[in-house]
C-alpha cells in the first residue's frame, strides 16, 4: 500500500493551523493550570484540549495510524513501526503560561521509523516551520537555506543556564568551557523553537539533558532537511520511544562541539 | 522653563518608528558587519546610521538637549543634568545580525536625572514598549497591568548561561542555587527586550554583570512604571554613567533574590 504523503501533509497542516486558531482564542479565557511530575512541570486546559483533537481527528482520517503525545492521550508505544505521529500539542508550556509566546505545536510524522513530515508551529507569530523528507524545509512558504559551515567561536548556542549549575545529576563541568568559547548562548523555553530556530540558521546548535520524543519529533526532521545533525549527547541517533539527551545543530558545529566539548566527557548519570 | 513632555514624547515615538522603518528596510541588503572591544561585540553599519539620524534629528529639534548613544555619535557626558537622551540604536547587535529578530531601539530621556520617558522597540514584531513618568506603561497602546507579587520558586528568570560557568572575573556560585530555585531560566540576548518582558510580566526578573546606560535608560523608566525595581547588584540605583551591574525585577521577587541569594554574597570584582 503506498501513502500519499501530500494528503498527509495537508491534512496535518489544516489540523496545526486549527489548533493554533484555538490556542490563540483561548488567550480571551483564563487558564486552568496544573502540575505534573514536580511543581514546574506544568500543564494546561489547553496541552490537554489540543493533544486530545489531534487524536480523535488522525483516528478518524486513518485509523491505521499511531499517534502518541504528550499528555498520554495517544498510544503508549514501544516502537516506530508503520505510520507514527508524535505530537506535542504544546512545547513550552511554561512560556504558554507566563508569556502567551515562545511557545509552538510540534508534530512529526514518521512511516516505520524514518521520518517524513515535521511541523513546529510558532502560534503567537503565525509562522510554521514544515518538511517532507526529500522535498526541502520552509518557514511559511519561504524555502530554508541549506545550512553553511559556521566556526564554534562564530556560533549562538542554545544552551539553558541549568546545565552549567553544579548540580549532582548533571555533567555541568562539561559545558562550562563550550560557554566561554561560542559567541552567546541564549535558552528561549522552547524545545521545539529552538530547534525551528537551528533550522533557519539563526542558532547553532542546541544541546539538553532530556527531552521527550515528543520535543524532538518534529523538529528532527526540519534539521535534517536542511542539513543539519540531530543525535543525543553521545552523537547517537535517538529511539524517538523514551526521554533521551540533546544534541542538535549545524554540522560543522555539531561535530567540532562532539569532538572537542563532549567525547570522552561526558558519562551516563 | 516648561518642558513640554508630551511634544517630546511624540516626536520620539516618531524618530523610533522611522528608525524601525530603516532597520526593516536594511534587511533586503546585506550588512557590513565589523567588532568593537573583541570578536564578539558586533557593531553594524545600521547601529552607527540609526544612532546618526538619532543625534542628527534631537539636534535640530532641540539643541538644548543632550545625547549620547552606543555608538559614541553623541556626546560623552559626566552627568545627567538637563534633558538627556540616552540612546542604543539596536539592543542585541548579535541577534539583529545572526536572527534578523530579538533586537530592539531603546531610549531613556531623562530630566536632571529623573526618568521621564522610556521606549524598547521591538522592530520586528512592531511591539512599542513605551512609558512616560508617572502616566503609565504602555505596549502599543494597551496599557501594561501593574506588576503582581510572585514568589521566587514560581519566577522566571532571564540570566546569562556565562553568569553561573567557572570563570574569574564573574561570581558565578552567587547565582547557582538562584538557577534551581527559579521555575525556569530564559536568556533572549537584548537586555532591551528582557526588561521590557518584565515590564509586560513575562519574565520576573533579569539579572547581568554589566550593562551600559544606554542598555539601561529607557527599560527603566518602564519597569519603574509598572512598579518593578531597577538597581545594580548590590541594590544601589544607577548612575547611567559608566557600565555596572544590573538586577531588576517583579518587587517581591527582587526583594526575595537579593536578600536570600545576593546581599552579602557578592563581591565587587
Amino acid at each position: 500500500m503506498t501513502v500519499n504523503w501530500t494528503e498527509i501533509d495537508e491534512f496535518a497542516k489544516q489540523l496545526i493551523y486549527r489548533a493554533g486558531e484555538t490556542i490563540r482564542e483561548s488567550f480571551k479565557n483564563p487558564l486552568q493550570i496544573d502540575s505534573k511530575s514536580d511543581a514546574n512541570d506544568l500543564v494546561t486546559n489547553m496541552d490537554k484540549e489540543i493533544e486530545k483533537y489531534f487524536v480523535q481527528e488522525v483516528k478518524k482520517a486513518y485509523a491505521s495510524h499511531h499517534i502518541m503525545g504528550e499528555e498520554g492521550f495517544g498510544e503508549q508505544l514501544k516502537s516506530l513501526d508503520g505510520t507514527v505521529w508524535i505530537v506535542d500539542p504544546i512545547d513550552g508550556t511554561m512560556n504558554f503560561v507566563h508569556q502567551q509566546r515562545n511557545f509552538a505545536v510540534s508534530v512529526g510524522i514518521y512511516h516505520n521509523g524514518i521520518g517524513m513530515l515535521g511541523y513546529i508551529y510558532d502560534v503567537v507569530l503565525d509562522e510554521l516551520y514544515h518538511a517532507r523528507k526529500d522535498h526541502g524545509a520552509f518557514l511559511n512558504q519561504k524555502q530554508l537555506a541549506p545550512l553553511k559551515p559556521v566556526a564554534v567561536k562564530e556560533s549562538i548556542l542554545a544552551l539553558n543556564a541549568t546545565w552549567v549549575t553544579p548540580h549532582d545529576k548533571v555533567p555541568y563541568e562539561v559545558f562550562g568551557p563550550l560557554v566561554h568559547k561560542v559567541r552567546g548562548t541564549r535558552s528561549y523555553g522552547s524545545a521545539a523553537l529552538e530547534m525551528a530556530y537551528i533550522a533557519s540558521g539563526r542558532l547553532d546548535g542546541y544541546l539538553t539533558m532530556r527531552l521527550s520524543p515528543w520535543d524532538i519529533a518534529g523538529g528532527k526532521i526540519i534539521i535534517e532537511e536542511v542539513g543539519g545533525v540531530v543525535t543525543d549527547l553521545f552523537n547517537n541517533d535517538h529511539t524517538l520511544l523514551s526521554k533521551e539527551s540533546f544534541f542538535a545543530g549545524n554540522p560543522t558545529v555539531h561535530k567540532e562541539i562532539f569532538e572537542q566539548y563532549i567525547q570522552g566527557k561526558l558519562e551516563v548519570k
